[in-house]
């Protein structure tokens, strides 16, 4: 009976950005509802940005469903402008952009290759995949395919990983709206418009070109409002100089208040051989969220050490250390100074905790990765920077480079 | 080629509101390209209300084309539901909608029945749509069976004219957006996807109640605010009484500055009958447009006419009339003061210009309209005011009815 | 030299609903860099209603810099109507609304009362203000004499805590910001402008009344939609049922993992007099947040007991529990057949954790409690209900209540 | 009574994008109620774009108010920063900026130089201003001052006029909103929040310069998408030509259908010097507005000289002429070919009506022009194209050129 069909309901997922959210296919449901996704609500997309844009409090799981409502609207497009795409296709190039980040270590970013040393982000994100492959009996093998981009038609990669992604579509008007940087908005469902495909490769119509320049620059300059912002600088440097000394002090057998999963990963040498041959340290993984990281550095605050209790009250009472900035490296006497400085109030071995060094880059245009080919009236490719007609698109691709110190406000010297 | 398929443009309109906007059937662009269409941008969607609301300039060409896209997200989502709908079905539903409004006079709601008697403006859009039918060889069929409730499957006609029609949901939004009203801002989206189909009539689910309710309170505070806003109110009626002097000394065989068209309708006595057996009428009444009005009104201003001259001055320098406006009928006394305070100021044929008297009603819920059904989860269906769990809805649904008179500031009594 | 004043650089916040947020008391600032209110980023607005609405992961931090930008424009809105209020008056309202809230314990109102029984958040709160006003020699003393309603002028108090409060304005505001859910926009700055002081009393401006109405809709919405969504409550109640096991456990002196101050309020029996009367407890509540709870219920999700882990999974992998809501009592059948059922598959002691119950209520205008009232154009005072023209808002203020119960979706027996 | 104080009422202006706007001086509002500033009502702000961007209907009387509500917001900023600023000046500043447009001719730009020849529209504005500074007894003689650039203290002026004058910070921000084209949204108050004063002149704080950055490409994109967007291009140009047409007509005596004050324009060959000498001619020309000449060119549709009736039925049904733009000059040939066929259907005499020729140009950062110069934390000053980090801005500040040509889509050779 008609009565009966119309009743039927429809599940939704309420976004801020995006309004009601829904998709076609139901295995994408079975996918949110596991828990490897579920855990992506307790790793914030933004680490600890949110100590400068107290709003930027978002998580990884409302990124990752955005995304991938994105990649629904770019398929649709496409076929709107009668491009082939099986539902095949779209379903695993739905799956694989769902779980593009799903082997994100807590905190994001800013604890890569901190908890565990040379495995990147989405090295771990195929694991979890062929995991969950294994456990749905092969529902992700195309995805995957599309996810290592093995697959020959090629755009469905360069949509979940490309410089004009659905992921950077979704990350950067995400980021901007919970900020309130309102400079970073990206007029995400313009550009999709525009995305054409010409030899089974993502290019943009020429019409196009504006949107694009735009949403280079206004990733350029998120990059330096808020993913690079110094006190953000600062306070994640700070969180991972928190894990060295506790990873330090693990070594040395100090008991730690820890979490039993975070625990595997403070006290074991994890490389990358010990970790993919043993397939427990993937479940231990998969139970670490940002819970356990500050959860931990919230009773370290009084711990005995007084390096790390040091460390950790400074993070969690939001005393950040003092960011200097500049293109230049930092003369060698104001380091020496600063350093002499920590020595003498409070000894030796405090100085690699209390004055940390590092460099930042950014290029907006980077033409060292894939390429963003416009699509000519006259039928012609060319690279996004030739196409262009007047911005010195050029000098974007050059990566800024900047260098960083940080140390305790009570040693400034200025 | 997939290269030249991909290549394919989409044809899309701009809209502040909802971005961009395509539709499926390139018929309806062929409509919008009509001139009969493209009049209606020279008809402001909410008459004088700007003099109040600056933002509220805009046309009856954009909510017509709001609106068809609202139709095409129900239609969309219906579908989702599995209601069956054919796509000539899809495609008439979006034609009746896009000509809805096609037969407004200058001014919208204000000028109805003054240039043009007794033949409001849902009889002049059936008028034009069988004009348009004959021109595009029946292509509008399907679309004035269901403009004309006449095509069994009522809800398409709902989706077009009932309390919870695309109509309101785009208005309500658009009016709000352009007035900055943000209290009249309704959930067009989500109320779409509440909507369900039960033997051909539209519903309501039952998780969609407080939201119904919502639409139904922001209805009322629009109309008080905004649409029956007094200074709205006072502009208007002005605005009527300028066209009621003009049509009195046109009887008189004044010469008065005009357009030719609006020439037409000021000079001759128009009745139902007339107009409806002459063609020539109804293409004068589809070349005026805001500007005949206005136009006219501007030279008048120094019309050798006092009382013309007068009004139309008040009109353009915006001096508008006191409004006083109260829920009992106006003491005689009140009104008679301020009747001989006219005539011995100016003298007895003023009195009617210069006092304006009227009423005005507005029901939040009509119970003698077309009901809101609702699709209780037992599967029953109620009428809105028994499913709201606690709001006395009955009383939203008594209308409410104010009495108003305008005068000339000058004579004000308070 | 001027030119050194114009560098004087804003400290400034970055809102994503207020834009730039700063404030004209240096003071302020002091409050916000204290690690009792840093405390606030740690403890979400909204509980666990992020199960439901993705993004609604804002924190407590957030909300009161809102409420008390509010507050500066309510103050200086006021101001412009003449009303005289000193600096230290407008401070002291701002210091009192910034920490309105300091007192909520973990997961906010979830736990009020689970952790620390027969202390609510509101005791708290002027309890840390006493605590922090010793730190700050008596700065906030004029802000505790406000929030404790003692100080004459009555609208300085009604600002922070009444029926139309700069509170109830933000976190309206906010909570539909983060959720999605657009039908709880208030227009909060409207209404701000309507507010007047008569008698040292807070009143709405009559031509404010449609704004009100609009409010308490809105307001009577977030509750059923969000605030008491049945998932958000099955949530809510098995996050509550889990802290009883465990406090029960604790008692039999099982050990359970958990963080020093969780381990204080879970294994000592406190009650209102030991808590107030020793100071290290509100120490170690101070200790207190999100983190500490669900950490632990993470890690307790393969606890030995099996009561234990079997809720904490159920909480972590979101496989909540089953609600039923309804106007009336259930039937005690329907209860004993689900307790049968847990009894036979579990056994007894299961029953009180796997089948929760309760009732919720809200009534949207509280007749009770601090009334609304109207100022008329006539120069008299009225109750809201009594000036609104039309809708029987006697029926807003009668309070729904309504029944529900919670089991593990295995026994659902529909 | 503080009773009678607190019911003062605030008059207020409802914009849609800043919501609530009031004003400190009483004085502005007797401005904006003057017939000389509500004529802008009538003069869209964006001419004929919204024939593209059916939205973006709004009229300069917004605009003007807008920008007045922001320079408010930026002299309270800099007072905040301790700029001294008399309530005089601050006065004069915002009467300066609030008739800034006020001598704008109907469409805005389109027509400048059209109707009146050698007159610009700022020339105009302040003729205006001085007629009202007579009428108003000199109340805007400091405001002429500041609009003269007479005044000493030049970031007023520069407030008013510059590279990053309150007035594009309006506009861009205006018209994206209404046009939907929400690349262009630029964060006025994040840029207000970063201007200074040092030495009298206006700055930008460093931190300031992505933001900067982000406001010129904003800007640049706005002008390629919005304001010279081909089809705009075309009818604008159509609109000169049909009024080019009109004129010569009205030189040979022809009789045209047209107002009063638009007859003054079209029979009298104006200069600069009659146009100055006769006050006369100024009264006209603000009698002056859109409905004059649009009204007009809707009955020159069925005039019987075929040129002027064939580009008006062109304009008003949208049947808008072909546009081809190019960087490079046309070539000859294609130029020779189309004057030819325009000569064999039509005749020699259309061709300069039918083939419209003409060079759009913009630079985004115009280093011609006053410089926007960034204050260093060093206490240095820069140009902001030195201070920019990397991108390279000079760039942006060469102007980019393109030739175009339109003519009717009939002729289309392609």
């Amino acid at each position: 009976m008609a009565n009966k069909n119309s009743t039927k309901r429809l599940k939704i997922v309420n976004d801020p950005i995006y309004g009601f959210i829904s998709f076609e296919f139901p295995f994408l449901f079975e996918i949110i509802e596991h828990p490897y996704f579920q855990r992506l609500r307790r790793i914030q997309q933004l680490g600890l940005t949110h100590l400068v844009y107290p709003g930027a409090v978002h998580n990884r799981f409302a990124h990752a469903i955005g995304a991938t409502y994105l990649m629904g609207k770019a398929i649709r497009s496409l076929r709107l402008k009668d491009v082939k795409i099986s539902d095949e296709e779209y379903e695993a190039a739905c799956i694989a952009i769902l779980l593009h980040d799903v082997g994100h270590a807590p905190y994001s970013h800013t604890l890569e290759n901190t908890l565990l040393e040379s495995v990147d982000h989405e090295e771990l994100s195929l694991m979890i995949m062929k995991l969950l492959n294994e456990e749905f009996n092969g529902k992700l093998s195309l995805a995957i395919e599309i996810f290592m981009n093995r697959y020959p038609r090629k755009f469905l990669n360069q949509l979940i990983s490309s410089q004009l992604d659905v992921d950077r579509l979704d990350y950067l008007k995400r980021d901007s709206f919970y900020s309130g940087v309102s400079e970073g908005v990206v007029s995400s469902e313009r550009i999709i418009k525009m995305l054409s495909v010409v030899d089974d490769n993502l290019v943009v119509d020429e019409k196009g070109i504006y949107s694009i320049e735009k949403f280079i620059v206004a990733r350029r300059l998120m990059y330096w409002q808020v993913y690079l912002h110094k006190t953000v600088l600062s306070a994640e440097h700070l969180l991972v100089t928190i894990l060295k000394r506790a990873k330090k002090l693990a070594k040395e057998k100090v008991d730690l208040f820890c979490s039993p999963s975070l625990e595997v990963f403070l006290y074991n040498k994890l490389n990358r051989e010990t970790f993919t041959t043993d397939s427990k340290y993937l479940k231990h993984f998969l139970n670490l969220d940002d819970l356990d990281v500050m959860g931990a550095i919230k009773v370290w605050q009084s711990n005995r050490d007084p390096i790390l209790s040091y460390l950790c009250r400074a993070l969690i009472e939001r005393k950040l250390f003092k960011v200097k900035i500049a293109k230049h490296t930092f003369e060698s006497e104001l380091v020496s100074t600063i350093k002499n400085e920590i020595k003498n109030v409070y000894g030796e071995e405090w100085i690699e905790y209390l004055l940390i060094q590092g460099k930042v880059r950014n290029n907006a245009y980077d033409h060292t990765d894939k390429h963003i080919f416009v699509n000519m009236k006259d039928g012609s490719l060319l690279d996004f920077p030739q196409a262009a007609d007047n911005l010195n698109i050029s000098s974007l691709s050059e990566p800024v480079e900047k260098n960083f110190i940080c140390y305790p406000k009570s040693f400034d010297i200025d």
